[in-house]
């Protein structure tokens, strides 16, 4: 079996292994005081061109989600994101458990957009009760988003006016953030989302750390009082460390980016082989997810040499599929996997 | 000037202020330990026939309806609603306050679908992943809905069981019940609705209250523990008795349903009379909310003889308005009114 | 029977019932934005030489102060407060339903202490690992306390001056506030009052009103969307008139001060009478709550002719009980209690 | 330098970084559904005698007690702690957060006192107005204490049998069990916390493991739907299989005592070695943790060799601190710390 199911399923990259190997047994001050946490912060506001950034590691991405939200948002504001957004459908929950309501947006393949996000503002406020409504406070956005699909260099610039014309901040969930950094289409720079977004996280969970999410804003005074709100929501590890060494080697050199670089390679060479064997892509995505409607009979021949997802329920004839590849996809598994996609292809007379 | 705007603009119904004077200096207990409130308890078992019936007393329908749905979800739930549902749109986020989510439902001139409900619910389960979605925990529906619109026996019949079916209580938001079970196309009874839902509450407030709301489930064992989280939602009044006081007279003799009985009767000869000068109703409305399409200029001519809401933003040639009559209104205002509605049809050549 | 459990067992004081009944059948705008509440909005700013006050009403206790501490803190803050405190004993847990935790100071009689608040910030900011503690936020007291005393003027500066030398809001619950202003002993004014806390409420329910408490901000930049707050907090009445009402009445010529100063006239005969008759005063209280330690053979007669609450369990021989009179209490049941109460101590050779 | 500040400053057990490592590339499925969760699983029931035990794994403990008590408790109801508890005083009101009320009791040395949680349920519901305050609806114990004590088999029974009694659960933060078991003074097993706690957790995080704590319910019907409540307070890993991996090689071959006895061993060491230079300890630990009153000058020589931290304010002439080994303090750092510490007392001339 090759696997395309997900970006999470093995451990990290095998430098970042050897790091935390290699300083294991290191005894250094907990909480993210560490002279690895302190480097690695160093890294990332290079990365950002910004020297004064709030650098901050948290452990997961809803977890990262939910204290940044919960940051960024007074007690009477929800929190504005596409209606196919992860804050809305795949995290149990965990906006609101903090008391916050999230405010859904038409999602163009997982993409809000500028003037949609306009008009909810201008709405609200234009309607007379809108103090007995919940206030848009502020704009949560995924690069790439759930759909593989990426904001332009333009769009991210529309949408951050936006917001600060309304005076709300834009946050960046950038839990597969490489794949979208590394991808052949970004017009972008890390540099460019810092500026342009108040609070961003780059993720490491999906994209060769162990685990790990960096919550970085430019201006750190959009972050006061994180760190007790980190602990308060329980994301504080007590050996901060661990995310210090795995973020530091990451941020060196380049690997952040050159290993998702690999993935979207790789990604891409799926795409081009499910085109060339007259499949459609449901989405045109340029970064690590890949999403194909496949006839039902070719997908359950494909389900006995690969593992990937169902995308929604198996449909009456073909069904809409994901297949994601990461750091640790394997060049000789995607040959492997499209010579054998190519021959149940041939046998089964698509086109 | 006579007034359409809203059922809540005036004080109580004589009656009920009459019975508030009366006792005004008389001493008794605290917190709904009081004689009235008991009394007031009983007449409300006897109503929904229903002798083992929980009843608590709360203040206002936001409070009762967070109150309610914390008592009834456990952590990891979420409320089902249709979409134009008020606890969706205008409580300022009161049940995510409590760290509920609401999850949507299409809205059908503000009523849910039975075989909607149902199909949210199987493709939950049915979700591979839905241990990391919000689980739908509660049905909240309104009765009459923010449309004035109702739910029929059968339709609550058929959601009670939908909801039994899938385990998960029946809630009824019941701020203007009054108005529905007057309603002449009214085809259930208070001890149908007590019984085909699990909790649901008989609105003072909008129907002849000073203020109050009454919780009731017929099954008391659906709302354990009830007492300290009203005290906790800061719903408690230490004056208890002013709502056993208010809900005793409403329920002694029918006059609950005898004043939203004379609002949805006047309610009613406001639709006629917009019809036969040719207007569209935007929704048909069995109880004292009307909504009607109206002609800009027609508009403004009535707003200088009458208040009423304009319902969304002002249109481009029309506009949709909602007219609202309650126990308050008197039959000459509604005279009056019809006459110059008239008047103003006829010189703005209305058809 | 007389009575003198506690003061929330009426209704409202006659002239407050008048009002309401005189303007029953009034059509108002509603939440608030009527003429009476903007009518008792300018008095109430009078009152407290706080021309540009944010004055609110809100229903009940528990609600104003979970709404307004949850407005002053931020999500990482608690708030400092007695152990006594109403808000740590008594109100179900509503400061922790918002996400808040109480900090506990030790009660003087219900009081805290400015040096003791002082050392305590200075322990919390002195701790290395302060930003894993919950951060002192703000500072509740209570006046008069639930113990019936008060805080000087002097008493009342020390706290402001201690608060704002570490940045945080004071805020004052005056429930019973009126039975304070009424005292012999009050070195203070309202405007003092406005003018040293940054929030505070003047307590309605308690003081003569049906229901209802006015929050006061005399610098309303201290309470920022406060509106959808108390919505939020189920805390908005749709008829806010009726609190308009009641407050314009209670603040017409001084009505608030002057029912409280029978009750607490009335209160000091209570407590001469017991001390005449040789009875100990477990609290020296200068308002409308007395505290007294009765030999249990005492409380027992006393009970047949009075109620009245036993202060924690019935001792062994003797009992602390608590008398409370109000607004509503007369002069009679007083004169005739405190005839029963001689002949009962005579009878049963006190001292 | 040598290390005694804590007991969280390196990585992993060599033998847990050697299994991570080796299964570093392996693809497993997610969320703790792979094959090493399941083998920790059951290797943790095995250990634990709870064949049908629920065991999930989190990543740190605030986070683990936030989830485990918002899962137990009702939202009436609050958490019974000693005072010093961990959740009431270094997890920045993260119960609080989740909405629900520390309820403090007297703290002995860490411990909670059997009768003393009694007499606080039974005077609770003694009161009248319990209703008005927050319920006792569980008691959280750490095992051993933020002090090093233990409590005794006979104790644990007795605080089991006065939960059940009084029908609340009873839940057993164990972020340094290990130690706690490798005891010489341990007179209780695995099997029997087990059993008699209703929930409790194995930590990870400080014995032996890179992070990760295993919840342990042998009933399970005590934690339904853990598992959202897991999503929503952000304490899923993705990589579930790390937390398996860890633990599972932890409950290989006793390892997880064997390393804490290691640590325990060598706390005794130093114990005996303060003792016999004449200084005395604060506290009798049988743990890994050790607390000893040292000579300001004393301890201001010991900080020259040595990391430990001061257990509150440095005082006058002596101060208390605390000595803290782990799996990975060395005999060796033992062996110099103890050869300087007669030195310096030598020289300094205790007793």
């Amino acid at each position: 079996m090759v696997h395309f199911d997900t970006d999470y399923m093995e451990g990290a990259h095998p430098e970042v292994m050897r790091r935390l190997l290699e300083t294991n047994l290191e005894h250094t001050v907990g909480y993210g005081n560490d002279e690895y946490s302190q480097k690695a912060r160093e890294l990332i506001r290079e990365a950002c061109a910004a020297p004064h950034a709030l650098v901050r590691f948290l452990v997961g991405g809803t977890q990262t989600n939910a204290t940044v939200i919960d940051a960024l948002l007074r007690r009477h504001e929800g929190v504005l994101a596409a209606e196919t957004a992860h804050i809305n459908v795949h995290e149990s929950g965990a906006v609101e458990h903090s008391g916050h309501k999230v405010l859904t947006l038409p999602s163009h393949e997982g993409k809000v957009d500028a003037a949609e996000v306009d008009e909810y503002i201008k709405n609200f406020y234009a309607d007379e009760t809108y103090e007995h409504m919940v206030a848009p406070g502020m704009l949560y956005i995924t690069q790439p988003t759930e759909y593989g699909t990426m904001y332009s260099l333009r769009e991210l610039s529309q949408l951050s006016t936006i917001c600060h014309l309304h005076n709300i901040p834009l946050y960046l969930d950038g839990a597969r953030l490489g794949y979208a950094l590394a991808s052949e289409q970004a017009d972008f720079t890390l540099a460019e989302i810092a500026n342009l977004c108040d609070v961003f996280y780059i993720g490491g969970t999906k994209c060769g750390a162990m685990f790990g999410e960096a919550v970085v804003a430019a201006n750190p005074d959009k972050l006061p009082h994180f760190f007790p709100l980190i602990k308060q929501h329980g994301a504080l590890m007590a050996k901060g460390r661990l995310q210090g060494v795995q973020f530091a080697t990451l941020f060196t050199g380049n690997l952040y980016v050159d290993i998702a670089r690999h993935a979207v390679r790789l990604a891409q060479r799926l795409r081009e082989a499910f085109i060339a064997c007259g499949f459609k892509m449901a989405i045109d995505s340029p970064t690590n997810q890949q999403f194909v409607v496949l006839p039902n009979k070719v997908m359950d021949e494909l389900l006995k040499f690969a593992t990937f997802e169902l995308w929604g329920p198996r449909g009456q004839k073909e069904t809409t599929v994901r297949f994601v590849t990461s750091w640790a996809t394997s060049e000789g598994d995607v040959d492997a996997f499209i010579e054998y996609l190519k021959e149940v292809a041939g046998r089964m007379n698509v086109q």
